[in-house]
């Protein structure tokens, strides 16, 4: 699973001496201009809204990955991406990916979407009350939509699709949420949306039916999307493939004959290989809330052959991430924002989850490339626990 | 939201200024007896097998919860909980749930097994070499089982489950890890069984199927579990379940007919709020591997009317978690590990599970308390970003 | 399970006579007026476009259940239901529903919508040129509209739903088919437009891409909804559950604790016991494609106690039924389909899915009963084989 | 689509004429020794335990596909398969499938195993109980299985496997049910058992919980089986792929590309494309409950290029079907498993069960060839509706 050296200071120095650490941090600098200061910490007055009953920090290992070259919509460029994790062979193996990557061209990343939903349910006594209520709100979408972004600067209510279920009409409030990840932005929204519909209707709601499966991996979401939709792609060259990954193309079509099968009988959402660990270990390091990985960890991987080589891509369809509020504010998540380009610019979030989606494919080739060709067990020895 | 103070210094002291982080560390050391010392910190030497890349830490906000009064097969008594979180409310939403239970005599948590399995796939040609190849295990457990357990110390290989599928064989082998997570165990003691059935039979695998689904939502995990299976319940009766969580037995049961229902359209795998949420914070301070939420967040909540209250449950088929091994070892993880009384311990990854369990059901009892009484989008706005 | 005799010659005429069956054609003519022929056979040259290769005619059981008293938006009366079944049990049952609820006032349908569709999916090489074909489609859709109906009379292009993943963008063609199942009407609508978008793009395509889930169980159908969607309800008094029905409110309670629980670990799309039970006896009884009933019988079923009884609801989001074309123009299907007064009518496709709905919650609520009074596996040792 | 005509009889007499469905019955008795009566038909009488309310029998149209050649475990040598279908290209479709195979060698198909489960659960106030009878049940199954197995003579229960979840302990019993399809034995013997398990342990029960997915598509089945589980395979030669089935491999590696994916994202249970429309048409023709597809109808179809052609695998997991009891004692359908040598024999079931899994393969490689090289729409314009 070696890297192999190349000249001119391209690589991350490796080593885990403390010496080792400094080297990478100036090295660092001199690749991206920034200093990391690995000293910053915010106060407990600061945490407000961030946490309750708080007694400290946990310190959670970090670590840089890169370069990764990007060609996206919205992020372009090479990219130094900061990790958290307790995993071994999780840093270097992101990183082989995104070597192999840079050789080749790098990544192409596209967002397709940005649509956050809210999800209350209205509940009625009987089906022709409810059949009633679908078309008032069919009619009414535009004094909803009014009410809804009364309660926000940023927030745009795109549609409400309305799911009949037994005596339940689910609106699924679907928001563009700017750069704020947006749970609590469309909470509030759909809150007063609710209130206002119940006002005019007399019509009874609870304001979480669960259909927007906030935290939790679904069909819907593998389905329609929530948050950031991403995909990224990258062709890798045979000589490539062969000589860094070592792996040969009928490994790699030997196991994807095998795992989409094999996953599909287990029953996951979509098929890959680990990309919650990617997504934990920048969550992590960039002040998103690591809990959605569950919601955001489906998606679909999978490699074509072409001609001189072998394509590589991945589907993220729900990525819920922002670049204000909740911990982004604080002032390392914030740094690390800052490392990647994400603190400012109007679409901030949309430049994070692209490189969230590439750092993810990244890591997925590297996984791969380690069980096709044999060297898995082997490099978690190695570099694991 | 609020929980009413009580005397005897029972409450964690509340606030957000430094004095306050100071007076919860002192209230806790008065508690348990254990002083936590915040500024526990690795050296960079450490981290191998931990991080690679290392370039600092990551600080995350950490928090206290409890006491959470617990009656499991191995955890018992009261036990204070240390939460990593960057979403405000999360803390003192837990702590209400812990306070409700304790009021009412606590949670009992079931430990119902513990199974890690690691799925090869053994490819063929043919369908009639794949039903000859799965007679050969069959009738050579025993030999298996000795190649897999002379990779490993404390794991046992308890069965080897078959699921044929086209021309693969997938072999689910299924270890008792004892207190390590196992990941890497499974992994290397398949690695080693299967070299081994390769060695004897000539047939050629691929070490990871997919089919664990290790670090994805799956319904294999939800039907057969991998890692803990745990089961949690307490009774709430009817006045704390009206003067503290401020609900009626009416709202509840409302919100039940229609949760399974529109969250089933929605597809997760089982019914229940944000077990992410507690698994996240719990296992980013106790050293787990943060990415396995992914997979350990599937379960069923539920509640049941009784006579004078209310029951709650909470079935977790999949918690992946160890108390050595991997992070558990750095010093800050570690020092809340010995705050659980989880450093050491014969069953003491299972009775970490246990208290995962019983903490992430006080968490939902407490958020679907908010959103039955209709409160849930005010708490946000008071302690949310 | 019996079903108490009642005077007035209410109910159907029991036994398993000869004459019994002649009692029950000439009840059900004093009924209906129509005289059910039991010798209407097709000729061989009518089988054009139904089947090859025939050699004569499989002959089914066939029953009458009724009546079924219907208040939907297009079916509203007193209706006798044709059933083909070889399962004992499942016509008296389905009766014994019926009846129930007849004397409860009957059964409320509501039509919620009728969408079917296609799914063909264009491939591309890279990222970027799957972009611009959304855009291209997007910006086109009455182009692609006008292409599409040129294949039929009486179908509409509701819209086009499209679903980037990977390098593939899925085109969901949503049709309005009138009173046609429509499969084929979908197919060949599809296949002109994805010419003519080819022709405009150069973009290739397949035009079955899957994700219509035609014949087959899917999330898809259970949150979008494929060919008719449609809910029913009743409510049946604390009277009728306890004597007819032989069940107390808290049997059915414990049930409904259960249930939903126990089949969502199983994995089922939606909750009910056997829908397609129901649904293969009238489909086989009334011309409609029976295969589809994989892809039907999915849906809700769920009871809600009130004051004086239990509500019983069935959500059925993809019923592909229709009254002209295929099987329906055979000389007994049809004769069954005007039995139902859906041989005719602008909507009587959707009539008859309406009718369909309500039989199959006649169903569930009667097995139900059964299970719930512990009475099943007697009635399947008195009726079943 | 057409199937090029050979010289000696080979191939089943086309054409929709009465003269054709005459020299078909010819044809068929040349080549079976069997004469088919087209005019079976039951009394009345003897539908006591198949249908009530009987009013007549629905005709629908059969044909005959084949020959099949097989090698299975059970079922060897050439087979004429009974369809029942109102679905146009069905059996013309089916028997280009059996026709290409059977240029190529034939199917060998592989009855892995059989296992019917009937899952009652039982119910606790507290888990501590939930527990204890666990491990009552764990030591008594010996017990047990003398309980339920009083109730047949020819059922075997295999094992107990023992689900907890919430307060409920699911009891999945595993049978062997020789040649039954066995629905209504496992429904006894269950019943009898938990009845013999409340008289020793006081614990009430409800028979069915559905775990067992009876008649609905689910992920237990598609894990761990229901009934017969089997799979098929074959491989065509490029030559004939060209020729007869006008596709190249290219077309079914793009084909094989997008299907497992779209059809994942719409979620299915495995990946197949019509499976149900094989299932139906069998099951009509002989006399198994047609309503069971819906829970049969699951499955994973693969293509995998080999040296010389292509080898296209079916794996059904749950194919509940029977030749004794139920239906199939009816003159016509048993009729019809005579002439499939199912009539009789101490694994007549299994052998139908591989029958009708290769029958379906045969069914999937035409219409897959139909979809991959452009003609499914035109070939549906031709023999369809």
């Amino acid at each position: 699973m070696a890297v192999k050296k190349s000249k001119n200071n391209i690589m991350i120095p490796n080593g885990y001496k403390s010496t080792d650490t400094n080297r990478r941090l100036k090295w660092l600098k001199e690749k991206t201009g920034m200093e990391i200061d690995a000293n910053l910490e915010n106060k407990p007055e600061d945490l407000k809204g961030i946490i309750e009953n708080h007694i400290g920090f946990m310190k959670i290992p970090m670590a840089i990955a890169g370069p990764l070259l990007l060609n996206g919509n919205y992020a372009k460029g090479e990219f130094f991406v900061p990790l958290c994790t307790l995993e071994g062979t999780l840093a270097v193996s992101m990183m082989r990916g995104m070597m192999v990557a840079k050789r080749c061209g790098g990544f192409y990343v596209s967002h397709v979407k940005q649509e956050l939903s809210r999800a209350p349910v209205f509940i009625f006594d009987d089906l022709a009350s409810a059949n009633k209520f679908m078309r008032w709100v069919d009619t009414h979408f535009k004094s909803i939509k009014k009410s809804a972004e009364s309660t926000t600067n940023h927030g745009k209510l795109i549609r409400i699709d309305q799911y009949p279920i037994q005596n339940y009409v689910v609106l699924d409030m679907v928001m563009d949420t700017g750069n704020a990840a947006g749970q609590n932005m469309v909470t509030l929204a759909a809150k007063t949306a609710c209130d206002f519909i119940k006002a005019k209707t007399g019509d009874d709601f609870i304001l979480e039916s669960g259909f927007n499966s906030d935290k939790k991996a679904s069909a819907r979401n593998m389905i329609l999307g929530r948050g950031h939709s991403v995909i990224a792609e990258t062709t890798i060259t045979n000589a490539v493939l062969r000589r860094i990954l070592g792996i040969k193309i009928s490994d790699v079509e030997k196991f994807q004959q095998v795992g989409p099968t094999v996953t599909r009988m287990a029953g996951t959402e979509g098929c890959h290989l680990h990309v919650s660990n990617a997504l934990t270990a920048i969550y992590l390091a960039t002040g998103q809330d690591t809990a959605c990985v569950a919601e955001n960890s489906i998606g679909h991987y999978q490699t074509e052959p072409v001609n001189h080589g072998m394509k590589f891509r991945l589907t993220l369809p729900s990525i819920t991430v922002g670049t204000v509020g909740g911990g982004t504010r604080l002032l390392p998540q914030n740094q690390n924002l800052k490392l990647l380009g994400c603190n400012t610019g109007k679409y901030s979030s949309r430049k994070l989850a692209e490189i969230i989606c590439a750092s993810s494919l990244a890591l997925e080739i590297s996984l791969m490339s380690a069980i096709a060709s044999g060297t898995f067990a082997k490099a978690h020895m190695i570099y694991g626990r």
